[in-house]
């Protein structure tokens, strides 16, 4: 393991984030918040510029960089973000207990979404916004964005985007990396910048706008209101917020081809079309059900078409206590929990591609089981996906769902009713936030412990980061040697 | 598809069906019940046989049996035995509604033990000892019954064999099929007496001993009481049938190793020790928090040694309402239901091999991304597991999955709880009888629509027949045609 480049790679990237917090300081003395709020990013700032400074005094000696070394950067790397990002939230006082702020930070970075905190409003501006932001830095991935930015990272560019970007396959992009990624974050900020500007035309204030468009934009969910987006009560902001976080759930790559002209093939993407299909399914089922037992059927429409798109990007925001609703829209929203957004998007989950690769090969299989002479591929976009990504992604399903049920066994030591204590641990490895029951729309995620807080912390930063590279935290090469 | 040969098993099938049936007559008489319960089981018969005798009059004009024969085979006799098996509850009256008695036959000889009783001590007794019998049949398989008695099998029992017995694979023991299927028989037979044995030495009424013994030898659960084994009050049966849910559990190709002296080898076996392990870990586990919580520690082993045991060989008899425990113990026997017993027992679930297997290849693939280079195969018992073997595993639990997630959404529109909505299909396709909330030990399904009792009825018969013959009635080739 080559641990000198890591920890270089890694104070880059904390000098990085350093720097990211002049955006939240600026907030504060916008606001013209007290000395303590604004003291508390300008400490974390410090701390960050002192720590990324002494990583890099080393220079590395060897360049070489292997899949593992990327895999623990990356680990390394989330979790040293987020324990840097939870101290404006302990210094200020806005988060009493410094392992809530690690909790809540993470499930901003993962833009999970999942909150500890009871009474959000009565919070410093400037810490929203940071709660918000978050969530913008990590929907595209921060080591991505250091490609982008930083020279001299061509040679372990790939395995770091291959640990780092969600889905299946890195894609085409790969190939001229910090070109396409620097496309992929004009992309982003550009539909940011946009939404903030529709939500401003729709008389959110700026600030909440801002804040707002971050969370739809990472597929995050932290809202600056008590009642997320409920708190507006504005249909032109919901229905608004709904359709950037249906676009935030599709696969980039789409846009890039669209960009470049081929917006036919985007549209035929397979991908796109289970996607799509979908949420219109879920939508039209959720509806019919609400209208006969809750609402009107516009109203059904509307609350049913936000909460679908707002599960399945794994974004979590809510404009009802969906808690409430009859058990088939609650089991439709916690199927598409685990079905998640397009592979290449900002939002979590298994990703709509594995499940169609997962459905097509049990199909296979029992075709084949029937007829054992024929030998069929497992087709996506008409053509045939390689074996080893067949088997790759169906070990990727019992490798996460060997990480839930560990996870539920460990957090039923709490005690809570086994309905939360299922789905708290769905929710976040899936990136969504809410859940049922106590964890719903209505509740939040300070009843649990310790122990349940650091289970349900990995499992937000497995589901994110895609398992494996949390699984090096466990490995014997952790602790740097010279025989590494 | 060669119909005329599958129509002509089957119909020998029925026929030994029909002679099965003699025994609950024999009861009905001993018993001095009505004529019309006796009457019940005279009519079935009668449609048996006569069934039985036109399916047999069109000899085959070939021979020839592929895998899908035998897969359609094996799901049209589960089928085709719990229709016949459904009518003396129906025409006795035991059960007012045919589609019940279908629910409750089916889940008999699938060994679940589901059930929409509500009162089952005021049913006749040979209505009891065919509901409990149906467990004993459906055990090991009526299909490998009839290899084992019938003459002329030999060529077609390989798929057959294939497509009824639990497990990955089918085991050494295929070789000499018909041999080893009726060592298999004595076995079976041979301890399901010593049990009767001992229970009556327990001073259980001979009556109840033949029934729980049936009910345990096919890991089923059915009660002769309302309160199940609870309602014995014993605590020596309660231990006695602790440990024969145990042993039923155990690969019985195990037991046969014995018998012919190996039983160091046997005891070395890798599965039986995961399964023991299991066992000994839920039960320690559980026993703790129950003293802690619950009971004296005496009664907190007791308890929670059956309860370990009823759920891991998937039996669902219960000596307690453990619906009442707390949440860590319940998600325990929750994650019991699908681990199940070992491959090649009466039992259902995933079994234990697969789980094993699917472990095992998770920490493969794990190590295989942090250093691609390393290529290890799957060990069980020392020896590489074929991949195909391992290929096979994972895209069953794939199929398993979705079937499950197909069920729970249908379920779902019935309106229960999200809780019984989920484990009523974890209960049944793992053929385990009782899960949580209202249809919990205390329970029971009399409440789901007849939907719902569609699909856990193809739940059920899917677990037992490990998922792949049932698939086989969507399939185009169910309609015989010139063609085909």
């Amino acid at each position: 393991m080559n641990y000198r480049k890591i920890y270089n790679v890694l104070g880059s990237i904390l000098l990085i984030e350093a720097v990211l917090l002049v955006l939240p300081v600026m907030v504060s003395v916008l606001y013209r918040e007290g000395f303590k709020t604004t003291l508390s990013f300008l400490i974390t700032m410090a701390a960050l510029a002192l720590t990324g400074f002494l990583m890099r005094i080393k220079k590395p000696e060897k360049e070489s960089f292997y899949a593992k070394d990327g895999y623990m950067l990356v680990a390394l790397t989330w979790i040293f973000m987020s324990l840097f990002g939870a101290l404006p939230f302990k210094l200020s006082g806005a988060i009493p207990k410094y392992f809530d702020a690690f909790f809540e930070t993470v499930s901003g970075f993962t833009t999970t979404g999942s909150t500890i905190l009871t009474e959000i409003e009565a919070l410093p501006k400037s810490i929203l916004f940071w709660r918000s932001f978050t969530h913008f830095i990590g929907g595209m991935g921060i080591l991505v964005f250091a490609i982008a930015v930083m020279p001299k990272t061509e040679g372990s560019a790939m395995h770091i985007m291959r640990a780092e970007v969600p889905g299946p396959s890195v894609g085409k992009l790969v190939s001229r990396l910090r070109a396409s990624a620097r496309i992929l974050y004009a992309m982003y900020i550009g539909m940011t910048v946009l939404l903030i500007a529709l939500l401003c035309l729709g008389k959110m204030p700026l600030f909440d706008s801002v804040c707002t468009a971050f969370a739809t934009a990472g597929t995050g969910g932290f809202s600056v209101l008590n009642k997320s987006i409920e708190g507006y009560n504005s249909a032109y902001c919901e229905i608004v917020i709904a359709i950037f976080m249906l676009l935030f759930g599709v696969n980039f790559n789409l846009y890039y081809l669209s960009l470049k002209g081929h917006v036919k093939s985007a549209l035929k993407d397979e991908e796109l079309r289970w996607y799509l299909g979908a949420i219109i399914a879920a939508t039209l089922i959720i509806t019919l059900e609400l209208t006969f037992t809750h609402y009107p059927f516009v109203q059904s429409l509307r609350l049913s078409f936000f909460q679908v798109t707002s599960i399945i990007s794994t974004t979590g925001f809510s404009t009802v206590n969906f808690d409430i609703w009859p058990t088939l829209a609650k089991i439709i929203l916690l199927m598409l929990m685990f079905f998640g957004s397009c592979a290449g998007s900002t939002g979590g989950g298994l990703k709509i591609q594995r499940v169609a690769i997962i459905l097509k090969n049990a199909k296979r299989t029992i075709k084949h089981a029937f007829n054992p002479r024929t030998v069929e591929g497992v087709k996506m976009n008409g053509r045939s996906v390689d074996e080893e990504t067949v088997s790759g992604v169906i070990n990727f399903l019992a490798i996460y769902l060997g990480v839930i049920f560990l996870s539920v066994f460990i957090i039923a030591i709490d005690g809570h009713e086994m309905l939360p204590t299922i789905t708290s641990v769905i929710t976040c490895i899936n990136n969504v936030g809410p859940a049922f029951a106590e964890i719903g729309p209505a509740g939040n995620f300070s009843a649990f412990s310790n122990l349940s807080k650091v289970v349900l912390t990995f499992d937000m930063l497995a589901g994110r980061l895609e398992l494996i590279p949390m699984f090096m935290l466990f490995s014997k090469n952790l602790i740097p040697s010279k025989h590494a």
